[in-house]
């Protein structure tokens, strides 16, 4: 078999969480999120994000999430400020239109949007003299990393959560990556920075080390109430919620998910030493586990005979560039492979 | 601890299902079920319910299942025909009214509805002259078995699918318990029979062996296009697809799936053989896995010093109905601490 | 041409309207409500009503009236309480539906609900263990008339205001009649006690003389940021407001509206006398400009001869209630006509 | 008083208009459009436009139109294709999102978009390899003309109709000002031509002498079902809705709707040739009845003090463009005035 770096989630999950989904099998756990695990492993979230106040909850999937959050947030008029290439905005099958509210796209700057594109949004907003004939700025929702790797700087997110709270606005931070976003060598802000800057944010499990997963951290009080309506609404709640809390209970446990988002980074870091080493170019600035490269069509065409990538986009007539993500289950072998066929291109 | 007989999705999975997610939990599998362990599902469940033509879609719970189905038949103006006990109309914290569309509830007896009552509710829609302000009904809903465990006869499905195609519109038969009710002593249909019957329908998993999922049969071709859009759209469609597609092989191997709802049968038969013995009282008439007990207050705090169940509904001032369920996971020794109970009372 | 009973918005507009229509006619006013009509309209209304805080605002019609208002005051996890003959359960379409929010209908007494059913829902929803499976009650919906005519006491909609504010959602009156309420000989409470009730409600020009539309009138403050933004998306901004504001403008001069509706209500109770001198039955106990009467399929034939009504509903195999409105363009000619007809009947 | 050119919608409506309305006044008319009106309206709509077989249906404004038509055709999982500068993109306050569906906004090319872009749209979509993730498009909606006064060409119509089929979607056009299109010197497309191109149009009133209205023309049988449903359930049935077909029997009675374009046309021009005269430049290439021109913020600044004129967008630090407005109602005064008011520029 190929080894294959399409995306971060083709594994299941870090055998310690198949252990303690084992273990627990024939527990009789109440329904709906309601059990132990997911309160102890509430407890952990806001222990290692340093947000003793926030609310906690799991849900399956990023995409049920980031519905459920933006249906809770927003007025019926409101919409969602995010970058052009946000996943909420071109990859969900429209979900956040179904439920009434439309994504107002900003043009990103290599998968993030800046503090004063927030500004300039909202400030025109109301300086149109129709805006009450235009959807109105609700909230700001960004995701760190980006859909491109990369990822804000402590100035960066400092000024946009000042912009937000400026503008009256929350900022939802989508966190599927957030692991490989935080360990990451570029990274200057802390896990317990996260709370500071948004109001609500999650942390993902999915391509994290879990089977499934994302716990959803809510900072500011405002948006607490009554939640879970919202997520049983929007067909999120698992009716064996503790599978959820038991995964991140074990993923909090010993920082086992920070360590596992660092093995990512370190063998993301190694394809990128091969990739300087036989003298391609990099494609967009990722620092985190997803490796942009760009490639002529030979070198895709050779490059998959060895191993599975994403194509991402074309750039010219004869090169594209290509994804290769690695995860908390990225083997060395694999790497080894990968990075053998890079220095054949 | 004292067993809890309050729901039917208390424990995990069956060990065989947690086997055959262990072993595959290394293997790279594509997302979104595009995986060879769906396509595997997808083909035994065909055959075990002998809709050779019928599409399977795999999906985490059966809240998202219902709104997913419901989004895509119906046409705005429409709504769903249902009993006004449906899962749908009481315990969805309306998540069809949140996509758009009205449940259309018909008193329910016993849980059940007629194809009387669904002519009657079409009939009478198309005769009122103002019928156009009237939300129209689109699609029948109904679960087998019911949200009360009974279940319907051969007669009364093909008498209610008789009366959906007169109407023209689909009928769609939730079946989060269905091996409950096919394997039920008193039931005089088979699994074979499902697709003449209904339009779509779907298995469930949840409780009934897996840690999650059901698995949507989609049998009329008018209902089969795109539907993918609809899943994802709805915050239905897992990243690790294959999960469910590897559980639903699993359970669908050797008869496990109907092994299993054999089981929890027979031990609701223990309990009702109990229940009688006391000279207690039946509530409602589910032959399935619910069990339904008319009990005084007192009987009822005693009962809850031995074991967990669920408060169903008052029946009187001094007397209520409780709920029991058993399921694939229910040891003999649980049922021995019930019935032992249940003599005492 | 025979005369016509059937609803109360057969004809046009009170002369007086159109005349000021045809004067401003070439004026150029700004558009979307943001006129001097408009804002005249408003002054005299919230003094007409006693409400020198409310916010204002003209929509053509009830059904987008009650879908913005009600749009703009839930949650999406929230529906609305109403009778279950509330217009907006039956008569609109599933317009309420459409943008995401159940009506949660209580059983009405002659077209009204209790203070104590409101109660009930709101305290028994919270008393569900599993109250977050379940659609919220968010606001209460009543109308004033009922859809059956019927008008709720000074007591009862103190109660029922009480109840609200005890439950802390909002109270929602639907005027679409609402001059022939207050001004009915019955009717015990005054235009200025409106707004002591309810949090928003609204009076309807449609069937009260104007060519068409509503005055919406938001006297709590919660909801009255934005209100505009809900007209414009809900499609209830009509272009040329200024048409709206005129005819609200003069309907609220010299006590038209009022007088307008004494008209009706004159009418409605010559019907009633010769109703009764004939020895047939009323149906209900409406006192407004609707009339319900039993007759058997005979008298109705007979009836029909002679006028137009509304056939109601079906009372027994011989016998059903049929409606007879007036209006405030309900000439004596016509009543005239009618009255002799029920003489023969 | 000023003359006010800021948009085509300042007046009431054509005095033959209201003089109809008067006559009509005391009628006793069925409700919700069943009437002769209307039926004598839509008889004359089809012969207008060459359409024998549309079905026509009489709405009040172009928000809830739009909204109805895209709810109608659209599948939940749909978009509609349009230019980034639609009324529906960005004047509507997100009702379609409001409604379930997104907007799939084309880079416009002086307001207009192409045949091109479309096949490219619905080609790239299925061309993904992720386009069930994808909003899918399911309609294409173009303004003729177009929100910047510009029109499409026979040749581009044709083009863009052909590309609609072939990509096996609708073509829906906004004629809010259809009338000032089809007249204008520039166009080359009759009125029979519309319904060849279109699957789906309308013909504006509320611009083009109406008080108020929009006559829906659907020109495609799989559209046309039930489609009263929609208008109900979307707001837009008006219980008086003869009134909007007493006013469209009106408009196309003696060709009184394309006099009327051909008027406000003629007075457009007028002001292009004082604008050329004074050596000004025209902003875009409209030539219908909105007048763009380039000024100077002095100019702008003079020429506010004559006329009144709405302001269109910034070009730089020292100009702007700003919109001048004829319609069916502008006197040859205001245009002397306005051509007056240039030559001091």
């Amino acid at each position: 078999m190929k080894p294959l770096f399409y995306s971060d989630y083709l594994e299941g999950a870090h055998p310690y969480l198949l252990q303690v989904i084992q273990e627990a099998n024939f527990e009789q756990n109440p329904g709906y999120g309601e059990d132990d695990y997911c309160k102890d492993a509430a407890r952990r979230i806001r222990e290692a994000f340093s947000v003793p106040d926030a609310d906690v909850h799991f849900l399956e999937g990023g995409t049920q999430t980031n519905a459920t959050v933006i249906s809770s947030v927003l007025k019926p008029y409101q919409g969602v400020l995010c970058p052009d290439t946000a996943h909420i905005a071109v990859h969900e099958t429209g979900a956040i239109e179904h439920i009434g509210h439309k994504t107002l796209t900003l043009k990103n700057n290599d998968g993030k949007i800046s503090a004063a594109q927030i500004i300039d949004a909202v400030v025109g907003h109301y300086a149109d003299a129709n805006h009450e004939h235009v959807v109105q700025p609700g909230m700001v929702y960004i995701s760190f990393p980006t859909e491109l790797g990369t990822i804000y700087s402590r100035k960066e997110l400092t000024e946009i959560s000042a912009a937000c709270r400026e503008c009256k606005i929350p900022l939802f931070i989508d966190g599927a990556r957030l692991g490989y976003g935080l360990m990451c060598s570029e990274c200057d802000i802390e896990p317990s920075d996260l709370g500071k800057f948004a109001d609500i944010f999650y942390v993902g499990g999915t391509k994290q080390g879990a089977l499934f997963g994302e716990a959803l951290v809510i900072c500011n009080d405002a948006y607490k109430k009554d939640f879970r309506y919202n997520i049983k609404q929007n067909g999120g709640m698992m009716a064996k919620g503790w599978l959820l809390g038991l995964q991140f209970a074990a993923l909090f446990t010993d920082n086992l998910y920070f360590s596992l988002s660092e093995h990512a980074l370190a063998q993301a870091q190694k394809i990128r030493a091969a990739i300087k080493e036989k003298g391609l170019k990099l494609f967009g600035g990722s620092p985190t586990n997803q490796v942009f490269v760009e490639l002529s069509l030979e070198q895709q065409e050779r490059l998959a005979q060895f191993v599975g990538y994403e194509y991402w986009q074309k750039i010219d007539d004869g090169h594209g560039a290509v994804r290769l993500c690695t995860s908390w289950a990225t083997t060395d072998e694999a790497i080894e492979i990968l990075n053998n066929a890079i220095k054949t291109l």
